[in-house]
């Protein structure tokens, strides 16, 4: 159904998408947060309320207990109709596929997994998130809602080309690393804008938003696995640096003689806090464990030299978090991946050295937390890129190139993608 | 003389208006630049621009020689009417006030500062800075342009309110701290906004904006003076930080087993690389050096005590910078502060300890560089964050709030500050 076309319409449409985008970011929002991020004034605001309300692309809802919010929880609360559109995000591990999708409410629809070998190539990877995502369709997932696809990956991702058609690629330096595979087949299979990330840094997004700090605009996420990695939401967005080079947590030297790092380095973080380390230490001690659920075994059972090797690997993780504190000032910081499974054995060392060298004035105000999403943070994360960044609804997209992207037969409940401006 | 009010002109005033704000935030850009950040057809943005041009609100320039760019040099570049308004940056030092102006195109009019006690009162703190800006009149400022005031101020600085109309105020969390002294005086004073921030940390923008890493979107600034300090600029913007707490850099732990430091912590980088720090040291080691010139004069004269003291303070420092850097990710990193005076004394065992602790996919990708703005530095940091974040030319002011402090008299060479919608 069309619109009418005249500039005051289309003057009153640019305030509907600024207020669409800002749902679309930030989920469930009051009225009273909506107004200060939307800086309308109120009478315009509550006007385009209504007839966002009255249209269907707006539903009001109470807001869910089990996600916590900064500052109390309101009556009620806005959000976009969940039926208007869906999300996919899809992680790809090294030895697995994670997939998960969301619809415009930020309400999560569906998540599976499967494992794979290491050296499985991208073509089949692809082909499994494919059969993955077609598995989520019988949750309700409507493929044809879908606008874009977030995918995270292992390793440095960088440049603008990573992040396609992404509105802020234009402020980075020009792109000289050819598109990753997962890129370029997904895109061709699903036919959608595929924008691209570090998978610990996505997850580190996830866990801002549907996880263990959900609500947060600055945290910390530091994953614990085979590798040791993570990431920095900052104000809200997914941190990336120059070259996309950031969140190396695992690479922050904690001992200049220290063993040598995969990375060419010595001493890493990741040389005494990846699942390989800790179980190569422990079984040095004279401990047994092939696998961290052994470890945990040993633990639960009070084993001496387990609990001693953690108190050590604890006190390197936290004297790194103190000084990334002290330097970035998150109000969260997330311990995610295999090894925070070991629980208070690791997590009471890191929280005591944390604590001890923080400075002062923050001690109290940074929490630490075990990140709650486990292996679908990933994909929720590359979720989190899309609604966060894909370019479909923003408010000023590039004329006759979107338009050529734009799907023209969508109905009115998914009034978002319509956004065609001169 | 006033404008049509009719909704076509309207809508194209919202395409002005962001043109015109890219082009404050952005300083000069070419028509490319412009095209990719603002989104807007090609037609609709030369149409824009040469209306822009023909009022004489924006002007066309050869883009300066000495002020590097990320991606070659552009022929031409547009840039706000320099005429059309100025921004005025305040630093409260601790022993000084610093102040400096800018016009809209990012030219800096001038700079002036003089010295204090330290413990000379705010009122008379903010009675210098006046008298500072009206000696910056005679090159040139004309107060009634002003449209808000940039200030640094020693110290954590945090909470919405110290950014009193920012747009990102909303985001934080509930204000519980007073506004700051500087904060009230200033705007009793000037009847004008008034944005304050850690001086460190706008030092940084300053820096990356005008200094040592013009251009540069992701930069480390590191301070080494009476204390040590800095600040993060992130995709181009300030990094703050939860609670206002980052770039606490001289607060990281360097050594558990250190002295005590004023934060009430131990061993931080403070305790190493601090002026005094390294003067106690140098004399305990029977140097003998009552300032940094002094200092300075000893590593002139190859003096070896005093060389191998820098060696191992720009040890601390290379180590503490690798580590954020694998976490960050910043481009540039930028030392200032009067110890950077001793040059490649100090900074040559930087350049190494960092080199060879940094992750080594980032070790040819981040230039390590003196600061270039001296003592105007964090006043510069200052104008800049009117230049960024000052609602007064955003896109969508909060109505009714904000025309009461729009001056309604402008010309029209100033149409930026006439942005009322409904």
């Amino acid at each position: 159904m069309s619109q009418p076309r005249g500039p005051l319409s289309q003057l009153r449409r640019g305030h509907e998408e600024l207020v669409l985008g800002l749902l679309r970011k930030h989920g469930p929002l009051s009225r009273g947060e909506l107004g200060k991020l939307c800086r309308l004034s109120r009478t315009t605001l509550y006007d385009i309320l209504a007839e966002l309300v009255s249209s269907g692309a707006v539903v009001t809802a109470t807001h869910q207990d089990d996600v916590p919010r900064g500052r109390g929880r309101p009556a009620e609360t806005l959000t976009l109709n969940p039926d208007a559109g869906q999300a996919i995000g899809i992680d790809f591990a090294r030895r697995a596929v994670h997939v998960a999708a969301v619809n415009l409410a930020h309400e999560i629809v569906g998540a599976a997994s499967e494992p794979h070998d290491a050296d499985l190539p991208w073509q089949q990877r692809v082909d499994l998130a494919e059969r993955l995502i077609g598995s989520l369709s019988e949750g309700g997932l409507r493929l044809g809602a879908l606008s874009a696809i977030g995918a995270g990956v292992v390793g440095p991702v960088g440049g603008p080309e990573a992040r396609e058609d992404s509105p802020t690629a234009a402020q980075d330096g020009a792109g000289e690393t050819a598109p990753h595979p997962a890129q370029v087949l997904l895109r061709e299979r699903f036919g959608v804008p595929v924008l691209l990330d570090n998978n610990a840094r996505l997850s580190a997004l996830g866990e801002a938003i549907w996880g263990a700090a959900a609500g947060g605009q600055d945290v910390l996420y530091l994953r614990l696995s085979h590798g040791v990695g993570g990431g920095l939401v900052v104000a809200g967005s997914l941190h990336r640096g120059a070259y996309g080079l950031s969140g190396e947590f695992g690479h922050i030297t904690v001992d200049p003689q220290g063993a040598p790092c995969s990375c060419g380095g010595s001493g890493c973080l990741e040389t005494v806090a990846s699942i390989r380390a800790v179980l190569d230490a422990y079984r040095a001690a004279g401990g047994r464990a092939d696998d961290v659920p052994e470890l945990v075994k040993a633990i639960k059972e009070g084993d001496a030299t387990a609990l001693g090797l953690l108190a050590d690997v604890g006190a390197s993780i936290g004297g790194v978090l103190a000084a990334l504190c002290n330097a970035i000032g998150p109000s969260v910081i997330v311990i995610g991946g295999e090894l925070a499974e070991t629980g208070a054995a690791l997590i009471d060392p890191i929280e005591r050295t944390l604590r001890a060298r923080v400075m002062p004035i923050s001690r109290h105000r940074v929490s630490l937390r075990r990140a709650t999403l486990g292996e679908a943070a990933g994909a929720l994360g590359g979720i989190a890129l899309v609604l966060h960044e894909s370019p479909l609804l923003s408010r000023y997209p590039a004329g006759p190139d979107l338009a050529q992207e734009t799907p023209r037969n969508e109905n009115e409940t998914s009034p978002m993608n319509d956004t065609r401006q001169s």
